[in-house]
């Protein structure tokens, strides 16, 4: 198959928390989702509509930050294929095997240090009991509990060097790029769609010096009328907004930045009214004068934004 | 002042359930409201927005039905006129003093039978501790559960007699109708407003022969979007949906009809959308054929719409 | 009648502008509105669910800023009652006849040398033809054009001395005062409610020196979805976003802030899901330390929120 | 290629008219699409998010129905691929040469005698002067008309034998079946999801003994608000209401179904809140017991949903 669509979706994101109970009661009460099962120091965490076992690990750590995140890929021959290409690279760490929702995964780094894992078999959630929804198509009830979020939508990491990510993001893994900002030739970001969404993946520039830094993790809800309501929920929570409600003029993402008790920042967001459906679509550029402009509705980008990541553990890198 | 305005608002309902325990379930759990408080075999609840002590009284009881409901009138003055007009009328019942989140209060019967209140001392609904709104102007903090249901809207009654019941409303209790349907120069409904909202009461005729019928009770919500997470909400949850979400013709109101486990049908609506500003506003009469058409968008209104009222107990009429 | 109660809305507002074509064709083609009539200089417009013949008229003049306003009461009575009130202060101006739209109208100047008028007697808009909506509740047909605004909704006015004005307001023309901004004992803005909406007028206080300056008019559409769109058709047409959409702390307004081509300040925003029932409601009060809050979510109030509003033409002053 | 990837997305189709003038005014000014182009008896309508020349060929004809759909393939290897693959099974009409939107294209017949076009090459849209879009990811500028449709969606036929159409869909052109209706073993219908979409084409049983018949056509918009506001524009421009708005329990959808002068179907959808990421998903299946329940929310689903199709033209048969 071609390397363009080899990988299935974002499969789940480890975080680090300092205060993993807090975390927790965030996730579930705030968000609305729910516990799949807890392991020692970890919960895994899935949204109501989230097909497999988990999309959100949350282990307990001294920082803040991203453990590992997880592509599945569209097969068991995708899989084999990818972990070969990456072993030729040279930053394959190798084969696991998981009981925990999933099976063989392949483990390697991001030329940032960001740990990620490749895997084909599922141990997909079925809903049982008070947990199915009415709805055959639903992966399980709708909660009816704080934002409602209804699956992972995309993640965001940091990287000091954005070609570097970009090309072992194309050449060796795949996707297509959607979109990216370009400063006087210089790449600043880079948005990764491996199917008809938009994008699953975003990777923008480090200027701190540090690696393997995460930005965010962000959570779909069904409409842009929901995470108005998410704003209301994080106001009468104490759950600090960075920003927003607002568009993004990148992908025209409706969005809502939060941070979680142990220091991650958090999006909610209603991104699947733009789907890309084009199979040769042409990557959107974005230059430094259209940036300037701010966000779709001429919002400024909060300072934060551009300098605020949650370092990768030191035991980790 | 003048007889038009000397009515606030539908203040509360009372509603009797042979499943008290179910019922406050439903109404805390599903429609997200809070108990003010519990008295003997009464409960007392509030939507988040409500500023009063309750909009609803939940009482054990065989049957299903309305107990009582009240007006909150505008001032003390117009509590006192509006005593006095029933009392020339003979349908007057008495003074009462209640402990429980009003003052005194003056009881009487619409023409039909319904028991019915008017008060203005009111004991405010003042929230603290964590059920306190990040909103200085919002009563309490929004809840994050179920429908999430802002205040009460309306009562719904049924009425053998709707000549005699409005020329009570207009003639003696104040108000204006806004809206109205005339078959052959006979009533059938009428609407009854007495603020911007374009109604707060609403009496459509009843074939059956029975006095003090019920026929629903509506709270509101911010939006039409969330009476569709509403309509979601109860099917999750195996709540019972008579018919909507859809339009009226009539008031325009989007509406969702459920019935609560004593049997009793609770509307989830949007109506604020539409408001009457206009202080001569000339009331809108729909004839047969109009009705004819069904609700707004076509929908042909459901049979037990017209028929199912809930029976008012024997030893209260 | 009580003085509260004698105003019954917000009727009309005479903007002026430098650029009267590019004006009309913003309201009509932009906003949605219609023409009702076009008279010498001035076109008088109206949105889909006005019910009277207009609630804005724009007349060409060489600069921006407001002509007049213009309230409805409640009868004819308190029109009468409100000019005697208003004379025996000093700022009448006099009776007028008006044959555009309303009857005979009392003028006068607010302290701060704003013109407004009172009337009751108004040629209600008769909608006929492509014009007539299929639901007789509605003024007239949904246009499915732009932003779709559906009526007028509340003005924002600046003055120098917001005691003067909020003494005149409320002793002498009436409605009650939903909000309030106080520093340091000295009140910043008030919020004027006559009706069930928290708002129709809103007063903040002028830094500039200048007198009769206009902030801003607004026109209420039915849903915060239908807000964001308008932001979208804002961003399409080259049209300036001040800033929004957000929701403000004050009044809970969900707002957006445009210019029109004449250089005056417009909002579009859906205030109605939160309405004042209570009779007796006690003034919100902000101080300082909420006010540093920024909005609702969190956004910091743009500084030209603070400091730009239209000036009134030397002529009316 | 797995054959499962090969399609990309549904790209056009073309309906018959016997009113060709009044079907290109509905589709412009009540669904807000533009004219890319009109060439003899077609016209050729876009979406204002439709990446291509055109999702819609309007063809004058005697009689309503469709002429023509097409399919656009991921590469161009896909498109020779199941060209022969048809081609095999004898099914194949041959190749055209297109000059209008889109190259070299496959056409064949589907086993109920729907004609159908296979292709790759692409004209795809550049959206110029005022058509262009303020945000470089959208395909043109947002119109603010009518329903503002974003994109086509799907499109659902009938067929006499759905076994035949599955084999034929599945076995030699591609995609999966991500939901299906069997009663007692026979299946009733089919829905065939090729991209992340739950499906871009549906086929369900015809009863009438006719072939190639056509059941509807749905464009797509961002949110259910907008379907709501939808079905206003269809009820004041005496547009005709099937049915909806509602949610399907298949498929979730949140539908309206309309007329469109012609008399085809045309449904207004917001169905992307759903997306199947999962790559090896297992295919919903519904029973009657199940189908017998209704819509989503209980409606039940109209008599001539059931029994109104578009007969295919003679000639084309």
């Amino acid at each position: 198959m071609n390397i363009t669509w080899e990988l299935a979706h974002l499969a789940h994101v480890e975080l680090l928390t300092p205060k993993l109970d807090e975390s927790i009661r965030f996730f579930t009460e705030i968000l609305g989702m729910s516990i799949s099962e807890i392991n020692g120091d970890s919960a895994y965490l899935r949204a109501y509509d989230d097909y497999e076992h988990h999309s959100l690990k949350l282990t307990a750590h001294k920082h803040s930050g991203i453990g590992h995140f997880a592509w599945r890929t569209r097969s068991q021959e995708s899989l084999e294929n990818r972990a070969k290409a990456i072993e030729q690279k040279g930053l394959g760490i190798g084969w696991e095997d998981h009981e925990c929702g999933y099976g063989k995964a392949y483990k390697f780094r991001y030329p940032d240090g960001h740990i990620c894992e490749l895997y084909f078999e599922s141990n997909k959630y079925k809903a049982e009991g008070e947990h199915k929804s009415a709805l055959k198509n639903t992966a399980s009830k709708f909660p009816g509990r704080g934002m409602n979020v209804r699956r992972i939508d995309h993640l965001n990491l940091l990287a000091k060097d954005i070609v570097a990510f970009r090309d072992f993001q194309f050449g060796v893994l795949g996707g297509r790029m959607s979109e990216t900002i370009i400063f006087d030739d210089e790449p600043k970001g880079i948005w990764v769609s491996v199917n008809s969404k938009s994008y699953d993946l975003a990777i923008t520039e480090d200027h701190s010096g540090l690696s393997g830094r995460f930005h965010h993790l962000t959570y779909a809800v069904n409409s842009r009328e929901e995470v108005l309501l998410a704003a209301d929920i994080a106001l009468e929570n104490g759950v600090f907004i960075e920003t927003g409600p607002h568009k993004h003029a990148i992908q025209q993402t409706f969005f809502l930045y939060l941070y979680e008790p142990g220091g991650n920042r958090i999006e909610i967001a209603n991104p699947t009214a733009r789907l890309i459906l084009d199979p040769d679509y042409e990557t959107v550029v974005w230059n430094r004068e259209e940036r300037m402009k701010g966000q779709a509705w001429g919002l400024k980008t909060v300072e934060s934004f551009h300098t605020r990541g949650t370092p990768m553990p030191e035991e980790l890198l």
